[in-house]
């Protein structure tokens, strides 16, 4: 099986490492080819738009950061849909919104009825993605799952089958938006105790050691009290998520007050912090 | 040294019977006698009134509901302060408003300059009572504080001392914020989840699985699930410390959003869930 | 000219009855024909679908409940878009999503070039649709809207064109989002008054009697007074307008907290109260 | 009648005036005696001390800006209350939290029993007050109400008797907790306008033409336009008015989502527009 991997971003560039690391045969594309150096020189071949890499590939991989970036992938004439024909398989690995990743579907069947379609969001970022420890959430064709189980391990630690599109947007969507509230938790405290004038590192100190410690807790709380805000989770990622969540919310007509305060204060800071890290929004809450 | 405690509800029950454990010499009092049947049976004495504990004891303990409750100890004839003289150390462990306690802290500087002050709030519910494991936060007479530290162990697995009054209830309440916050982040995920459609289990098992897993997640999610809202730290009691923290933001002038979303969630439902568990915030958001 | 009218509901009725008022030769369709017996007892001719409204008449006015409904009379065999031809003038009224609004547009130049196409949402419930005073604002082919001013000065007080789509709707939007949000302060201000045991009739007075007073708090706080619901502006409407605000938020990153909240407070009670007045707000703040 | 008149700000200013203009007998004092010029000039007399004020007066007006403003003048040697003895009337139309105007009750009762006490907060600002125009709500012992009826009319235009403190108070709270609610709807609506490109001048237009236009909409929505934030009714005032408000909800358990929002809106802003006009809160909003 041939396999082309499409974004060598933050996560896909580590994603990418993990395959060829397991002797996968390895077709790239990326925007800037200079990214591409590690890959090519662990035997990827770099081809030269997304329409050839689905030409030449049985698998076809995408992380890329929004819907944007997938649709300038799939379409035009160099793109991935006019590669398509025969018994391809398409995974989008990208977060994106889950209307449009059922539209995905439909314009792929269309376009060719033979191919697979997979949706698979991952959870965990830049380090789990280099450690190949993410959680792989899957959804869509379950014989394309099948036959792609073997890839996917080679990058997470956890695979999950959820069934039809969009099951899998859905669940990394709910992830991200705990995940982003639980933040606004840690952020909104650290906040009150300064104005309080309580020493941080007790603060830290307490609220690591209690029924709800997590590691983000100890990554992001640090990382606050360093006034280290590298993006690591960026910003911009979570609050788009984020903002899924709400969508969903509106929708599904669910209460969800917190995920709307947190959306809310995420977008306050969106244009000063959105590059850095989603613990920027500690910047955001103070009106730095 | 006698120590007396005072409040042997859910947690002070428990607290009262490890220093027995240590061969404490213990002086009780609850407003019901019925509840210290199994403290006097293991040597506790029970007294009449808050003002013989405090007659009768170097050091006493009081771990209530409420300012409410502290202060019908306190007050009135056969109140605690009416028991004050010479050398005596009062330590209050129940979660009140920081004005309150310092408050108390005058009224028996007042009452009787000689005696000694300590607010201790608690980080823990029933199983860290149970198992001497809380975490004790204190703050006032560091005197006392050495005094007390031996009786502090034989409750809790970690004692720090913060310095002034109210720096312990301070640090108390933003805990229980970061923790209101994020169990609202866990409720709000599953009302979305279950709207959706997604399987409640895999929902927990992918919450539990990444950066932000904790413990009370586990605990929570699993209850939430299960229909189990049996109180292990009361809906009404979370409710009272989000309200602290939403009077100090106003007070520090602090941009707190999610705690005022979540303390507002938790007065939605409070006539109906008081009493029951802190996780049934999750039936208050979908409006049960 | 013929002037086609489609969506005789709470709104459409009033209106399509002042054209008739002003002997304007008016095609009818409704979903069902029963509502439209007033109007051909005017000289109405009812048709048998969208289709043949198009086929007939020189300009059709949509007014329907939302994007749903406006899918259904455009689209199929007997839809609207089938009986496009030469120079009409489509002018949908509903209030709808600023992106479907743009994509009709679109539509209908795809299927017939020498079409021209408004939005004109409109501001203003039951009371200024049949008193034809209502606001009307527009967007679209600047032409379209000079042959259609006479007409649309039938319906109402104002008419204001403000370009190119969708920016009707964004103001429209903006209005209800104002409007709702102003809706849910006299909800909350009754709600705590209440509690805290003033006399209601008081509190109505004084709040119509500053410099904040208006005509909606007169008459939506009267009827919540008198515990009266009827729909006047659907409760499900005014949440579908909030929900768009709060998309419109999240998509230009604009800080919204009051919109959030207000959205949120509809979605609380949706189920319940979606066909009554959008005033039951106060019944679902208060978890009625 | 003697009337003393203490606290000659914004407010104050005006209001004494008003009294004068009606040949009152006015003992004036201000912290700044500068203040008190024109009043002097138009026969008022000047005291040295809140003491002399009470010494001197039949009836006692305080206008001031908090509860520490008013602190400072009842307590002390040369405070208020050392001037209490014999029949005489303090009314507080400062507006203050209603558990410390309950304590003043208190205070004044115990220090002089045959004193009697009013609270009369007012509704309204700098206009009102130059023009004698106030809304004065007034709650406390009926007797003083009755005898100071005649000089709240030379304030106001409408005078409502209450009941028993804190009534007034809070009634004050809830109209302003509506109003600070309404502004906010005003700034978020023109937030979303300005960043999608609306002509504010429209938006103005048709918000100032519905169901829902209003006085302060027609005033501040001009001002934001203008981009002028000068202090009519203060920032500051109005988030110490919403914090009351928020306090009440949590004491009575009221979900009051909207009255947090808008609280929270203008703690954001607040070491930056503390003293500009509350219409500033469409800055803080912006994140200016």
């Amino acid at each position: 099986m041939k396999i082309g991997f499409i974004g060598l971003g933050i996560m896909g560039n580590f994603m990418a490492l993990n395959l060829l690391k397991n002797d996968v045969m390895l077709n790239v594309y990326n925007r800037t080819k200079e990214k591409a150096k590690e890959h090519i020189k662990k035997g990827a071949i770099f081809l030269d738009s997304p329409k050839e890499v689905a030409k030449k590939s049985d698998i076809v991989m995408l992380m890329l950061s929004d819907s944007n970036a997938v649709s300038n992938i799939m379409d035009g004439n160099d793109g991935l849909l006019e590669g398509l024909g025969g018994e391809k398989i398409i995974i989008n690995m990208s977060t994106i919104e889950p209307d449009y990743s059922a539209m995905l579907y439909k314009k792929i069947k269309i376009k060719s009825p033979s191919s697979m379609f997979l949706e698979a969001p991952v959870i965990g970022s830049k380090i789990p993605a280099k450690e190949g420890t993410l959680i792989i959430l899957a959804a869509g064709d379950k014989n394309a799952y099948d036959l792609s189980t073997a890839y996917f391990n080679m990058m997470g630690k956890r695979v999950i089958y959820l069934g039809d599109i969009p099951k899998a947007s859905y669940l990394k969507i709910i992830n991200n938006q705990i995940m982003g509230i639980t933040m606004g938790a840690l952020a909104e405290g650290l906040s009150l105790s300064k104005k309080i004038g309580l020493d941080d590192n007790i603060v830290y100190d307490i609220v690591n050691s209690g029924a709800f410690a997590n590691p983000m807790f100890q990554l992001k709380g640090k990382n606050i009290i360093d006034n280290n805000y590298e993006a690591n989770f960026p910003y911009k990622h979570m609050q788009k998520d984020l903002d899924f969540a709400v969508k969903l919310s509106g929708e599904f007509k669910v209460f969800s007050p917190l995920t709307s305060a947190i959306n809310n204060s995420y977008i306050l800071g969106y244009d000063k912090f959105k590059d850095e890290d989603m613990c920027a929004i500690y910047k955001a809450l103070n009106f730095e």
